[in-house]
């Protein structure tokens, strides 16, 4: 009996770590994505080099999640619920590596994009879609580590926002470009920067439903309707208006 | 001795089935991005909306990998190689989801990129990028059906002449926005486009890697100096000599 109390614990033992390494990385990818669009309004250089450095940080972390997942399935041999649990672990800890990747690509391309001009308005605006990515991050990092299940829909719908505000920058950019060929090439790399966050965003959504279903064994109605409408985006209505 | 043996292959049947499943979720994929190329360079709006709607296909079919892993974990309880086995593929048809979704993507975007008049030369690279992408996927099914995991290195070079391909596609199509400015948001899809392609080279190599560590234990060196310099991409200097 008290063996068998002791096995359980130590299986407890071994959810908590990972449970305590995804919020770990979580809170890793977060900082990753503050400083690199930090480094980018502010056309840090030095900054952006550590960024990408500390990719590798989130790497081995999810390597190591998925190594771990995979002994105490080999040793515990959960079911059921335990089992979604460390399945769910594999896939968050995939999600958030990704997200250090958007960070770090966005890092990659503040020298690129310090070579121009840029209005503060567009920074604001980049800075204003992180800022709702950002929150979705660290609201969907806090539904996991309390397992609050209800707010998830809130979280879901609150994706459109980023949606729709990408696709306003997203044209706010074209814009710049037509102005001035000068421009072309730092806003192209605006525009990256700007398409990564937006993906963090999705990232945010991904691991709320990867939450959901380790929870109630069920999906959430598979067809999120996207808000994101920028690949219809096309100038030619408003070239035209503007006496071309 | 007979019950133990038709217990085993049943194991067999069911590990067979999700390589199977694997196998066809892989050609699904491969067509899909086949097809959006094809609508993308011949502004076939048709296509690109059954693309769209086919991406379904991919999602339905990797949430059923997924559960038919959980399954077969829960219930058969493997060890070693057999369970790297099954949370590879759990791994490799989410990286297949993802390229779905990366054709999915590009047929969104035919009518945009239809609005303006690509020179050809832009679509030939964009098609020459793409036979790239897809030869490479084509080879790691193969590579995953056959489990040649000698042919895994050479796969990863060649990722090296997408990353670079792709680096003078992102400059040619930032030199012809620069030209008009006309030609800027259907380029901007374009290079969206181009960018989606790169990607699918990437996971190509991603299901190469996991395939080597479902094979052997062990990971791939994990830094792989990657070729893609398009984030460095400026062109002021090229503008400064131009006589600007």
């Amino acid at each position: 009996m008290v063996a068998q109390q002791h096995s359980v614990r130590s299986y407890d033992e071994e959810l908590k770590f990972l449970v305590a390494r995804i919020g770990a990385m979580g809170g890793h990818a977060e900082r990753m994505v503050e400083r690199a669009i930090s480094a980018l309004v502010t056309s840090d250089t030095a900054l952006a080099q550590r960024i990408i450095l500390d990719d590798k940080l989130l790497d081995d972390a999810q390597r190591e999640i998925d190594e771990k997942a995979v002994v105490i399935i080999a040793r515990r041999q959960p079911l059921a619920h335990d089992l979604r649990e460390i399945i769910g672990a594999i896939r968050i800890s995939s999600d958030l590596e990704r997200v250090g990747d958007l960070g770090k690509n966005i890092a990659k391309r503040v020298v690129a994009v310090s070579e121009g001009l840029q209005p503060p308005r567009l920074f604001r605006g980049l800075e204003a879609l992180s800022d709702l990515a950002l929150t979705q991050l660290k609201e969907v990092l806090d539904i996991f580590a309390s397992r609050s299940v209800d707010r998830i829909s809130s979280l879901r719908d609150r994706d459109d926002n980023i949606d729709q505000m990408y696709t306003s920058l997203f044209r706010e950019l074209l814009t710049y470009m037509m102005e001035d060929p000068r421009n072309i090439a730092p806003c192209t790399h605006l525009l990256f920067c700007a398409k990564n966050i937006e993906r963090i965003g999705d990232h945010a959504t991904n691991i709320a439903e990867t939450i959901f279903y380790t929870a109630t064994g069920r999906l959430l109605p598979a067809e999120r309707a996207k808000d994101d409408r920028s690949h219809h985006i096309m100038m030619a209505p408003m070239l035209r208006k503007a006496g071309e």
